[in-house]
C-alpha cells in the first residue's frame, strides 16, 4: 500500500474542505475526542478523501452522490491508537497476522523494534519485517534495533548491527528512530558503537528510544545527556516522576508480563504532572493476551480504570506518541490533513472499537475484518533458519565429568517464576559412566544450548532448577536474545528428539515425551514467528502450555521463563551456546566445579 | 559561535552527570520552573558543561575547584524564552543589536522570518541576516520567507524567491521551517509556488508557519489540509478555539501594534483547552517597545496578567515552541542534554530576568550585558542599497494632468489611524500650468513611490488623505513589502530633497522642511535596519516622531501607517512604484480620473 504524502493530495483535500469537490467518505454525527484541546465535541462529522481527513465539523458540503456516509450514531470518534514501543516477535505472529489482530483492537500504527529478528538475520531481517509492514493497513514504523547482539563476549548471535547499519537504516522510509538502547551502561560510559548509533539518530532528528530500568539518578541523567530521550522500563511512581521532570518521554507499559500501569500511572493521577510527554505502550504482548485483553486499547482501558480521564488516556496513545516521533503532521489526531485513521467507539471505558478506519477505508466493522490483507512471503532461508551441523543424538547431550569421582559439584541456574531474573546455585550430582546425571527428585534438569545460526555444531550443557519436569523434553528457538536452540529434558533421547523435530519445522517451541511430539508451535519465520493466524497460534500455545503441565511443570507460562534462560544481560546466571554465563561477573564459567 | 552538537559533547556531559569530571558552571539553590511536569521545584541546582546542561538536582558532586558557582538565592530558574515568530526588521535594528536587547529581556532564541530583507535582496539578504544570527549568544533560527514578493502584478520588489530557493534554504543549518505563508488564498487555491514551497518544507519535516487572518472555516481547514500548521494572526477567542481544536499551533501575539493576548488568551483562561500546542510570539516589535515593555517576557507577563498560571505561560514561551519546531532535543527546558539557556528571575509576575545565561555563559547580569557581542559587517552593496537613476528634482514630482481643464478628479488613498487598512476616495483638485495640485486645506498631500532596487527611474505619483501635513516632506525606504522609496510632501522641492537625502544615507526614514533635515533614522542595512544600538535608534525615532508632529501630523506613529501605504495585499488602495493599486480589484488604476 503506497500511502500518499500530504503534499501529493493537499490540493484535493483543499477542494473537499471547501466543498468544490466531494469527499470519498464522511463519518457523520459522532462525538469527537479532540486530543488537541482535550475536549469531547458533539455532532461532529469527519470528511475524508485520498485517505486523509479534509474537514472536521459539519461536513454536509462535502457529501456528494459518490460519497460513502457512515452514520456514527453519536459514537465517539477517536484517533487510531499508536503503540510507541513494541516487539512484534513477542506476539509470535508475522507482522501481517499481528496487524489483523491489532487493528481489530483499534491500533492503527506501531513503532516496532524488530530486535529479535535482528539477532538472527541482522539488517536483512529488519528489512523484511519492515517491508512486510509497509504494505499493510496498519502503519508500521520501525525503530532500528540498537543492541544487536546483546553481548559479544558471552554468546553468538546470528548477526550484529553496527553504526553504519543504523545510519543507513535511518534513511529508510518510515524508520522513526533508534530502537530501545538497552545497553545503558555502554551509553553512559561512552561505548563507541552506542554513542555512534545515537549520534547518527540525532543527526537524522529522529527519536532515540531508551531503556533505563535502574534507580541511579546520576546514571539516568548521564543517559539522558547522552541523547536517549524516552523510557519504557519504569516500574515505580518515583522513577516515573523523575523521568517526566527530566524531560524523558515516559512510556508507561502494560504488556502480557509487564503490568506497570497500576503503579506508574500515579504520576498522572496523584502527582498530577502535565501528561503531554507521557505515552502508553505494550512492549511485549503474547498471543493469548491479544485475544483476551486486546492490544493498546487494553492499556488505555487500564489507565482509565486507574482514574485517568479518558481523553487524557487517549492522548497518551495518540497525539503524544505522534509528537514524540515528530510525525504529528500525519498522525495522532482527527484534523485536516492527517491520515484518516479513525475509531468509532460506543463508550470510552471499555475502549473497544466498533469500527476501525485506516487511510480512509473501513478495515474492521461488526466484529470482523472487512478488508483483505496482502500476503507477504518470507524467502526460503528465513523460513528454514535452524542450521544444525548434523542431526543431534542423545550422545551429544551427555555431559562428561572431568573427574573420576561418582559425584561432582555443578553450577546451575535457578529460575524464579514470573521473573526474568535467575539465581546462581550449586548442587552435587551423581556421575555414572563418566556422565554427570540430572536429579529429577531435586528438580535438577538438564539444559543445552546449541548454536543454530551457522551450523557450527557448538553445544553447551548445564542444569536448571525450578521447572519441575518429570518426563520428556522441551526445546525452543525463541531464546533471547541470540535465539540459539535451547533444549531442556529429563533424558537425552527426548532432548535430541525435541531438538531435531523443532529444527525440521523451522523452529519455534516444542514439547516431546518418549519420542512423541506432545505439542508444538511452529515458527518458521526466523524461528521466531508463526505464519499462522492469531487464533491458530493461540490454540497451539494453549496446547503447548498443557503439554508443559503434562510433563510436570506447574509454572505460569514456563515457556516464557525458559526462553529467557539464555539472556546473558539479566542477572545472575544463564546458558548460552558458549556455556554457562555468570552475568554478575560477566564471564563464562564451567558447569562442573573443579 | 560554533555551538557543539549534543553528540559531540555527550561524553563529557555524562562524566559530569556522574561526577567523575566537574562542571564548568553550577547554578545552585534555585526554584526550577519545570516546563515538563508543570511544577515549581525548590532547592534545585543546574550543572553545566560544554554549554549544555549535564545534571539537574543536587549537583554538589559536579562542583570542583574550577567550577564557577552562581548562588541563585532561591530565585526562579527559568528556561530561556523562545520567540516562535518575529521579524527582526521591525525592530529597525541589526540582528546583533536586536540580540543584545532581546537577551536582556530573557529571549534566548528566536525564529525570525526575514521577509523584509528578502524583498530587497532575496536569498542573499536572508543568508546575511541568518549568518549574522549564527555568531550571536542569541540562538537565531530562520523560517525561510515564503511570499516574496507579496504580489508580482502590482509592484516591483528587489528580488523574488521561488520553490528552489526554499528547497535549498531549508538545508541550511538552523533554518527551522517556512516563513509565514501569507498568501493563504494561493495555498488554498493551489498556487504552484505556494504548494511547491510547502511540499519542500514537509519533505524536510520542518514547520510550515502559517498566517490565516480570516474567519472562513472552510478556507481555514483547506489551508490546514494544505500543510500550514501554525497561525499568529488570530484576533478573537472563537478563531483561537477553532484553531486549537483543528491542531493548528496557535501563536498568540503581542507586538507593538498587535495586542491579541487580552482576547485570544481566553482560549486558555476561559475555554481551558490543553495548552501544549499554544505559544506566545511578538511578530513585530518596535524599538521603543523593547525598552519600555520588553520583548517576549512582556508577552508572558501579559498572559499572566490575564490569569494564566505562570508556569503555563512560560511553557508557551519555551517547550511548546521547541516542540513545534521539532527542536526539543536541544531547546525549551532545563534538563540534561539541553543547551544551557537559563534565566534567573526574582518573581514570576514581572518576568524580568536578573541573570541570563546562554550556552552556559552569563550574558546579562546586574542590569547590563556582560559579554562582548561580535560585530557583523554587511557588504557594501547591502549598505548602499538605494539605487536611483539620478538625483531627483522637484520636476520629477509634478503630476501632469491629461486634460486642459483647471480642475480634475483624482483617486486617492485615505488612511485610517492605527490601522493597516486604507479607503479609496476621490477628490477634485486644481490644475495649474498643467500640474495637478495638492490641497493642504483639505489634507490632500502628494505621494510618490520610486523604484529603488534597480535604478530604473520609475516613479509613480498620487495623493493621500489623513496625514495632515502642513509643511515639509517625509520619505521612507521601509515601505512594505517591496520597500521602494516612498515620499510624501507638501511641496515638490522638499519631496525631492527628502528622497535624495535619504538615498545618500542608505535609506531609512527622514523628515525635512524647507530644504533642511528635521530628523532621520538612517537604516543602511538594506534600507531597512539601522546599524546603531537600540538606545540610539529609539532616540532617533523619537526625534522623527517629533518632526512628524512639527510638520503637522497629529497621528500616533504616522511613519508606521506611512510605511504600509505601499502594501498592495491589504485593502483598499495603495501606491506602488507602478502606480495606484486598487487592491479590491487587484489592478493598477490611474490617479487622474478621465
Amino acid at each position: 500500500m503506497a500511502r500518499k504524502k500530504l503534499y501529493e493530495v493537499s490540493g484535493q483535500l483543499s477542494k473537499v474542505a471547501r466543498g468544490v469537490e466531494k469527499a470519498d467518505l464522511v463519518v457523520k454525527n459522532g462525538t469527537l475526542v479532540n486530543v488537541y484541546s482535550g475536549e469531547l465535541l458533539e455532532n461532529i462529522d469527519v470528511a475524508v478523501t485520498e485517505g486523509r481527513i479534509a474537514y472536521v465539523g459539519n461536513a454536509d458540503h462535502t457529501i456528494g452522490e459518490q460519497t460513502k456516509v457512515i452514520d456514527a450514531q453519536k459514537k465517539y470518534i477517536v484517533p487510531g491508537f499508536l503503540d510507541g514501543h513494541m516487539h512484534v516477535e513477542s506476539t509470535m505472529l508475522s507482522v501481517t497476522e499481528f496487524a489483523k489482530a491489532a487493528i481489530a483492537k483499534g491500533t492503527t500504527g506501531i513503532f516496532m523494534d524488530p530486535h529479535e529478528i535482528a539477532n538472527v538475520f541482522g539488517v536483512d531481517g529488519v528489512r523484511l519485517m519492515h517491508e512486510e509492514g509497509q504494505q499493510l493497513p496498519l502503519k508500521v514504523f520501525t525503530t532500528f534495533p540498537s543492541c544487536v547482539p546483546a553481548t559479544t563476549d558471552l554468546e553468538d548471535a546470528g548477526a550484529s548491527l553496527g553504526v553504519d547499519d543504523i545510519k543507513a537504516g535511518l534513511q529508510w522510509e518510515n524508520v522513526a528512530g533508534l530502537g530501545e538502547v538497552m545497553n545503558f551502561p555502554g551509553v553512559v560510559f561512552g561505548d563507541e558503537i552506542m554513542t555512534g548509533e545515537i549520534a547518527e539518530t540525532l543527526k537524522a532528528n529522529k527519536a532515540v528510544t531508551g531503556h533505563f530500568p535502574a534507580d541511579d539518578d546520576h546514571m539516568l541523567q548521564a543517559y539522558l545527556a547522552s541523547g536517549a530521550n524516552s523510557d519504557h522500563e519504569t516500574v515505580t511512581r518515583e522513577q516515573g516522576l523523575q523521568k517526566v521532570r527530566l524531560g524523558m518521554h515516559l512510556m508507561i507499559r502494560e504488556g502480557s508480563a509487564w503490568h506497570d500501569v497500576k503503579e506508574v500511572i500515579k504520576v498522572v493521577t496523584e502527582d498530577k504532572v502535565n501528561t503531554d510527554n507521557i505515552s502508553l505502550v505494550t512492549d511485549d504482548v503474547y498471543p493469548q493476551t491479544l485475544i483476551e485483553k486486546g492490544h493498546l486499547n487494553h492499556v488505555v482501558r487500564r489507565a482509565i480504570e486507574e482514574g485517568v480521564h479518558p481523553v487524557t488516556a487517549i492522548q497518551m496513545a495518540t497525539i503524544n506518541v505522534a509528537r514524540y516521533y515528530k510525525l504529528e503532521q500525519d498522525l495522532g489526531a482527527i484534523a485536516p490533513g492527517k491520515c484518516a485513521d479513525i475509531l468509532l467507539m460506543d463508550d470510552l471505558s471499555n475502549v473497544e472499537p466498533a469500527t476501525v478506519i485506516t487511510d480512509g477505508e473501513v478495515v474492521f466493522a461488526n466484529g470482523g475484518l472487512v478488508k483483505e490483507f496482502p500476503t507477504f512471503m518470507y524467502p526460503e532461508h528465513i523460513r528454514n533458519s535452524i542450521n544444525l551441523k548434523s542431526e543431534l543424538t542423545a550422545e551429544d547431550f551427555l555431559l562428561k565429568s572431568k573427574s573420576a569421582k561418582t559425584a561432582t559439584d555443578v553450577n546451575l541456574i535457578k529460575i524464579i517464576e514470573n521473573s526474568a531474573r535467575t539465581e546462581k546455585m550449586t548442587a552435587t550430582l551423581n556421575v555414572i559412566d563418566g556422565v554427570i546425571q540430572p536429579d529429577l527428585d531435586k528438580d535438577i534438569i538438564q539444559l543445552a544450548c546449541i548454536e543454530r545460526h551457522r551450523g557450527s555444531g557448538q553445544i553447551s550443557l548445564g542444569f536448571a532448577h525450578g521447572f519441575q519436569l518429570k518426563k520428556g523434553a522441551v526445546a525452543s528457538t525463541v531464546a533471547h536474545d541470540s535465539h540459539n536452540l535451547l533444549v531442556m529434558g529429563t533424558n537425552t533421547e527426548d532432548m535430541a528428539f525435541a531438538a531435531n523435530e523443532l529444527a525440521k519445522i523451522g523452529g519455534g517451541m516444542i514439547v516431546v515425551c518418549d519420542g512423541e511430539v506432545l505439542a508444538k508451535v511452529a515458527m518458521p519465520i526466523a524461528g521466531l514467528m508463526s505464519d499462522q493466524p492469531l487464533e491458530v497460534v493461540v490454540e497451539q500455545v494453549q496446547g503447548m502450555e498443557a503439554a508443559w503441565k503434562e510433563i510436570g511443570s506447574p509454572l505460569n507460562a514456563p515457556f516464557m521463563t525458559f526462553s529467557l534462560i539464555a539472556l546473558p544481560v539479566i542477572p545472575e546466571i544463564r546458558i548460552t551456546n558458549r556455556g554457562l554465563a555468570d552475568v554478575t561477573e560477566f564471564k563464562l564459567i564451567e558447569t562442573e566445579i573443579n
